[in-house]
């Protein structure tokens, strides 16, 4: 193992630290070594028996590690990017999560300046610990359709929060089931007679005394799920529960004392600015699943051997031994675009986050150019990058054949706690729905523009316009290209996607206004074209962010990259554009821009980039992710490779290991191999 | 819920106990209702608290229900059919499966008289207990790399089973954690000074007294894992083990005593012959486990209501209401091919059991001309089908949005549990070269005897020949086909697949042979020629099938379909074909057979046959499968759709919800929210 991974490293072609350097910024892995030297120490961090444990003590243990890790941030007085990065490094939900990832924010968004004392400030020092209690048993898509009711009662200026029906339980909220005393509960608001659709109230829940529930207040636990267990997603029901007017987070939209008069948000946009913020830090979620992922099985194929390639044997001295499954070129076809998508997510979460605050400061001097297209892209992208994710670390496990089915890979857990993102914070299916909107609207309105007459190509600034424009300029253009070298160009690439994506959207735009065909029966469509326009701005981030030529957020020190790490992410990024041709050349072939030909010249590429440019830099790539075995707690995807035998060892601690008899031999087994109790017949056995 | 579902099925337009029937017989069904009366009446098949388990309780809940399961089979006198038919309605792997699944089997197909005595009759009457031991930790895919050895002691007439190194351990085994007391163990057997491979042996491990290790061997269980987590997989090491020279499996080779001289077996083919079987009884297995995913998602999205449809809002009474989620076209989409796929393996695993079967009885007498076209067309439909079975179950799980993550769902578990299929049996990106192999061997041998002039098309026997056969009277061939509803024409169809697998083979052919290009260069393309073409032997199976045109197997009964059911399975069948064309058009397109406009033209058939023809019927197709609760043990899928009152009853059952203030509270929350223990500041949170 050691030695395979020595070997693997030496035929690296660039510095490993460097690229790590490009990825992260030296602070950041400083801050790594000095945050992974204190968690490796403390017992409720502790990894060793995470594998083992069944949901109940996983939960008790969740708990402990949440208190351990708020307790050692406030010992060390830790920022919230150092607390980020000890949880990313501990990596396991907890029932303090939603705590930190949505009670607290929404707080702070939504909050008044009174509010922020009586809430936000004791959350900030866990005296208050809370929830966002959103989704509904009936409700979670359609959030205009929750049924809980807060109705607002003049005579006492409270608000009477009440669960109607079964479907209006709150279900799924994370925290609740156990750990928190409060919850941001959205709810409908009525007053005066009229309902004014959901608004978010802070609510206690449990007494601050005993952590009992309060009296009008039902919760608990929803009990086991596919993963993610280590949470106490609850569920919860009011009885007419009354709480004060200051519940009503008012930054936005408030009640007039005794008149109940509803007073309007002075604009409704603002709270897509968060939708943006958590979508957009999903695709930087989706690079650390695929990254860690693809981090195991890469390292893991270099180490494990499998047949040998009769056509060309590898040899250890004058012996043949086999070949390392890395070198099949089926595994490389399904790992090295794994490996090239989670650069992708790399160079766009960075900019989508870039985007995120330059529309955040242009919406707060009044300007809500950008606020479209960055929330299209951010719908799209999260439904995209977590459907990529979950799918490449699926594929990861398998590709280590038997031994990626063991939790001891480190792969299944991974997985289980990995795959929600698909469906919270905006089904994946249901959410390219935003994005195609945007793009049909665009399109009318460049189409309208052009035949204006009054129209400057030169005025157009964002990318998504940009594509559409070349694609109008010219419907029925052909790729030029007529090798499989010239497919390593990324011009050509980033114009195949771009041309492919505008031919998708011209063609629904027409479906739906000429045709007038409904648009549920065009979802299919609408889908694979936020798939598309998606793809687009992942190759096209790709290739300006290793050119350097992606703006950079403001205030932030560029970062070069050396010549040799340049090159090899320009391999990446051609294997990432060409890997997803090939595999799906429908829509390039439909759209009339690629031949047949050409697609076939592309599948030649593809194989020419993984196994001659690659295939040597494999381990490095994944190296320079620089996740440490704390981490990764996988015996497979070690970074000394002693994949044997740490796998041995952590089997002999399998609980059932502790007895050499099972449970229940005496009355499920024995009766039938020794009814008699016969001594000494184990040579009848043996024969 | 209850409502909506009566709904559904009085729009169903065949009688779904016609087409349970003509899927299982009569006789089937009848037994299931009999079995399931007892089933549901045994404590130890109860599943109330399956979701709740975690490893340690649910392996010891399997070995109980295994006990259980043989009693109630002794006391009943269950033929082989009863207790597969008892076993899959409790459907949980369990520390017996392997002994019923592999132990047994391989004793009956390889044992002389006197092994059958000693081994396999005392294994009947479960005396002996066995387990499945050819995994290592270094060698699953590659069986012939195995490295545990067995030499030959003339001396004493014994074998000397050894392992000489860490990968050498034996791993994965089923059965061996804890509960088996013999092994079938494959080894190198050595015998005067040559290793001639693996070969199979029956080996005492545990003591018959008291079931603890025998000197010489130890053994335990291999730990947690992604699913399948009641059976105790195991490993195992020897150490100079000494067994009796009977322990050899001998009906096909053996070792002459004393000399030690190695008789060799008459035919190495006879043993692809279990492959075969085991291969394609995974087709059925992966209809199975699609249906039942189907089942649950399909009426759980009948029940689902989320969001109006704005262009044809549902009403009730005068009110709008929310959209059944199966009522959008993505949906659909989404589930409604997976219907169409478990009908489709239906028919293919009925025609690879009848295949299996002639291929045996001709194989007895001499006639081997089947089988390298039978184990060919079951190792590509193994992986094509297992593939299908296990995407399906997480996209089904998916389709429940959020809920589909709850344990309650069902569907978490059944995918853990099923997915290993994708990888053992031979890993199933692996065997589709032996799928490749075959195929370029007959485009070869084709291509020779047309060219031979001594060739007659009609002597034509098999459906792989016949459509390499089409291709090459006419490579350039273009479907006629010019509007949607001609692709409902199933020779249309037909043709489509059997053009576009026969110009993939040529292709690669054309590769390996011309180009000189390397096999393991060519991997990528060998899956998906090995998917073209179990593709087509799907859709043509699908066809026949329906049109009662696929040969009856021996002495079964053909059971006629109903004129309303018949129509119902074309309509499936059509989804089948046009779906997939739609969802990856790229080799149809590549191959020239299809244009882009065409590929169009499929959409909008897609489209139509979901709307039109499948949607009404959609949850007839799944309650045709006949699956009881008792089976599907989800919230989600009950057959009577009280869907919410059940996932709401399940959960007050979670453990953590049996105390109200958790575990931990006293020592990791409290410290945060109330320090003092001060009383009755309640208040002060309720503001
Ligand atoms: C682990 C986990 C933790 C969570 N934590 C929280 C939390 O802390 N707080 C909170 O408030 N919520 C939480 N949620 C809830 C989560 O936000 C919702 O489950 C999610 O939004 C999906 O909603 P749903 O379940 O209603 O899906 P549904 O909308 O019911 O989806 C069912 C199916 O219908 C389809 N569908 C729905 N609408 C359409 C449409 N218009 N067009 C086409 N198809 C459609 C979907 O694609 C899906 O296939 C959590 C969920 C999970 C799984
Ligand atoms: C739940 C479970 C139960 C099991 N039960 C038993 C049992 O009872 N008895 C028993 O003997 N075994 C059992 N097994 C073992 C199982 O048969 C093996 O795990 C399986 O055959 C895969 O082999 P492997 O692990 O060596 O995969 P590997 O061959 O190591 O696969 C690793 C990767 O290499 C790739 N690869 C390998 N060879 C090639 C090639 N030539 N070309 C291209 N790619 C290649 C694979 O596709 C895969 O991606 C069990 C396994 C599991 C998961």
């Amino acid at each position: 193992g050691c030695d395979l991974l020595t070997q693997e490293r030496s035929k690296t072609t660039f510095g490993v630290h460097d690229l790590s350097t490009f990825l992260y910024g030296e602070l950041y892995l400083e801050r790594q070594e000095r945050l992974l030297a204190l968690l490796e120490n403390e017992p409720a961090f502790n990894k060793s028996n995470r594998y083992f444990k069944g949901r109940t003590e996983r939960i008790a243990g969740a708990l402990r590690k949440d208190h351990a890790l708020v307790k050692l941030s406030q010992k060390h007085k830790w920022t919230p990017e150092e607390f980020m990065q000890a949880e990313a490094l501990i990596d396991e939900a907890g029932p303090f999560g939603l705590h930190r990832g949505m009670f607290m924010p929404t707080l702070a968004s939504q909050s008044t300046d009174e509010q922020i004392e009586k809430f936000l400030k004791p959350a900030m020092r866990y005296e208050i610990i809370g929830c966002y209690a959103q989704t509904e048993l009936g409700h979670g898509s359609n959030v205009q359709g929750i049924e809980t009711t807060a109705t607002y009662i003049p005579e006492t200026d409270e608000f009477e929060i009440h669960t109607p029906y079964l479907t209006a339980s709150k279900w799924w909220i994370g925290g609740l089931g156990k750990a928190a005393n409060h919850a941001v509960v959205m709810a409908r608001l009525k007053t005066a007679g009229k309902d004014y659709g959901p608004h978010a109230f802070v609510v206690p829940i449990r007494s601050m005394e005993d952590h009992t529930l309060l009296p009008g207040v039902m919760a608990g636990d929803i009990g086991p799920k596919f993963g993610y267990n280590t949470t106490d997603n609850g569920c919860m029901w009011f009885d007419h529960y009354r709480v004060p007017r200051i519940s009503l987070l008012a930054k936005h939209s408030s009640i007039k004392p005794g008149s109940g008069e509803y007073v309007k948000p002075p604009n409704d946009k603002l709270s897509y600015g968060t939708m943006v913020l958590v979508r957009a830090s999903l695709v930087g979620a989706a690079r650390q699943g695929m990254a860690k992922a693809v981090t195991i099985a890469t390292r893991y194929s270099a180490i494990r051997r499998q047949f040998v390639d009769k056509d060309s044997p590898k040899m250890l001295g004058d012996q043949i031994i086999e070949t390392s499954v890395i070198d099949y070129s089926m595994q490389q076809y399904r790992l090295f675009p794994i490996i090239a998508s989670a650069y992708a997510c790399f160079f766009t979460s960075k900019e989508m986050m870039r985007l995120y605050y330059l529309n955040m400061k242009n919406m707060a001097s009044g300007d809500f150019s950008m606020l479209a297209d960055v929330h299209a892209s951010s719908s799209g992208l999260k439904s995209l990058t977590t459907t990529m994710a979950a799918a490449a670390i699926e594929e990861c496990r398998r590709a280590c054949g038997g031994h990626g089915f063991s939790s001891f890979s480190g792969l299944p857990l991974m997985l289980q706690d990995y795959v929600p993102n698909v469906t919270w914070e905006g089904d994946n299916y249901m959410i390219t729905q935003q994005t195609g909107r945007y793009l049909f609207k665009s399109f009318r309105d460049l189409v309208a523009k052009r035949a204006s007459g009054k129209f400057n190509a030169s005025l157009i600034n964002n990318p998504t316009l940009a594509y559409l424009n070349t694609y109008l300029d010219n419907p029925d253009l052909k790729c030029p290209a007529t090798s499989a070298a010239q497919f390593h160009n990324l011009e050509i690439q980033l114009a195949a996607y771009g041309h492919r994506a505008a031919h998708l959207v011209a063609d629904i735009v027409n479906a739906l206004d000429v045709e007038k065909r409904t648009w549920n029966s065009m979802l299919v469509e609408i889908y694979n074209v936020s798939v598309a326009h998606c793809q687009f701005i992942l190759v096209q981030n790709f290739i300006l962010g290793i050119r350097g030529e992606m703006p950079q957020p403001e205030g932030v020190a560029v970062v070069e990259l050396s010549p040799q790490a340049k090159e090899a992410l320009t391999d990446l990024s051609d294997l990432f554009a060409l890997h997803m041709i090939h595999k799906q050349p429908g829509e390039f072939l439909t759209s009339g821009y690629l031949n047949a030909k050409q697609v076939s010249l592309i599948g030649k590429a593809v194989m020419d980039v993984m196994e001659n440019k690659i295939r040597p830099n494999a381990v490095g790539f994944v190296d320079a992710f620089a996740f440490p075995d704390f981490l990764l707690n996988s015996a497979l995807g070690r970074y000394d490779g002693k994949v044997y035998e740490t796998y041995t060892e952590m089997a002999t601690r399998e609980p059932l290991n502790q007895m050499e008899v099972m449970e229940g031999y005496e009355t499920y087994i024995k009766p039938f191999t020794n009814p008699q109790g016969k001594k000494g017949n184990t040579m009848q056995a043996r024969l």
